[in-house]
């Protein structure tokens, strides 16, 4: 390691969002990013592998989002093992409202990224449906189960980062669940 | 226009997924796929872009999915009219499983043709909560609506196309659908 440089990685992640912002996120180059936190570009290179890992790398949602859904109680109802996976992703927002607008900003601008993020809750409803599967709900339930889990993520955290200023996430992902409810009830 | 080329568009896709099948996607040239089909590249480019495009050009899902939820009798249950949607959308594949199939594993081996797809059912998703505000359904429920009636699609899509043989997709999606409505009950 080299020298001590503290929160290198959240430092680097904000500088690049500013510049991102700022002048474009073709335009910002990794020598730039790395001299508006302070840093090298070695140091860059340590934490990420391109600027586009910026906006990317080292997210903790899925691992948050299946870990809850294992851990829920064995004999608890699947809507309530889902609300658990969306508690727990909703944690980890806490906090970062203006942080998550800023990249999302950045994203939704740019197509090759906006693919990526798609690729990501792909990935994410394959490894829920995984975990479900692990607590014993047969297919085709898992699956399906999964992919609704991710479309109502989707839709909330679309909700949580319009609104003009922070609020709980995880209030408005189980209002989300309790929506679906009523649909799927045909109310 | 130029000769008479009966089904040339067709015949370009059957021969295009034939070749992507035999001898690989990235090796498979324009030049082939014409030749393969008895045309020339000139009618190839006619009808296709580039050979990516022969995979996702001209589907009809997307309007036809949309029109039967703008259509369906303004009285229907939500449900309902996501469900005239699936059949809507089932109706088209009728006959064609032999070739989804391939088409699927060629997209499927191709991280840039997935993301392609992903694409799509993004796009899908934002039509379908679209024609749902249309018909007076306010948000959230709209658009939460419209992204679980894309992840039933999407689970009964892969189902329907895993199969040895090809099945009545209608009665698959519906079946996800009454699924669904035993999950969001807490059954």
């Amino acid at each position: 390691m080299g020298r001590w440089e503290p929160n290198a990685r959240q430092r680097l992640a904000e500088a690049a969002l500013q510049l991102y912002g700022e002048q474009g996120y073709e335009q910002t180059t990794v020598a730039q990013i790395a001299r508006q936190a302070g840093l090298t570009e070695r140091t860059f290179f340590r934490h990420y592998a391109d600027k586009r890992e910026v906006l990317f790398a080292g997210s903790p949602l899925q691992e948050l989002f299946v870990t809850a859904v294992a851990e829920a109680p064995p004999d608890a109802a699947l809507l309530d093992v889902i609300g658990a996976g969306l508690d727990a992703a909703s944690d980890m927002f806490r906090g970062r409202h203006a942080y998550a607008l800023r990249r999302q900003a950045v994203v939704d601008a740019h197509p090759e990224l906006r693919e990526r993020e798609l690729i990501k809750l792909a990935a994410l409803a394959t490894a829920l449906a995984g975990a479900l599967r692990q607590r014993g709900v047969p297919e085709p339930t898992a699956t399906l189960t999964a992919e609704t889990a991710v479309a109502v993520f989707k839709v909330g955290f679309e909700r949580w980062i319009r609104a003009a200023e922070e609020t709980d996430m995880a209030p408005l992902m189980r209002g989300l669940l309790d929506e679906l409810g009523r649909v799927a009830a045909g109310n």
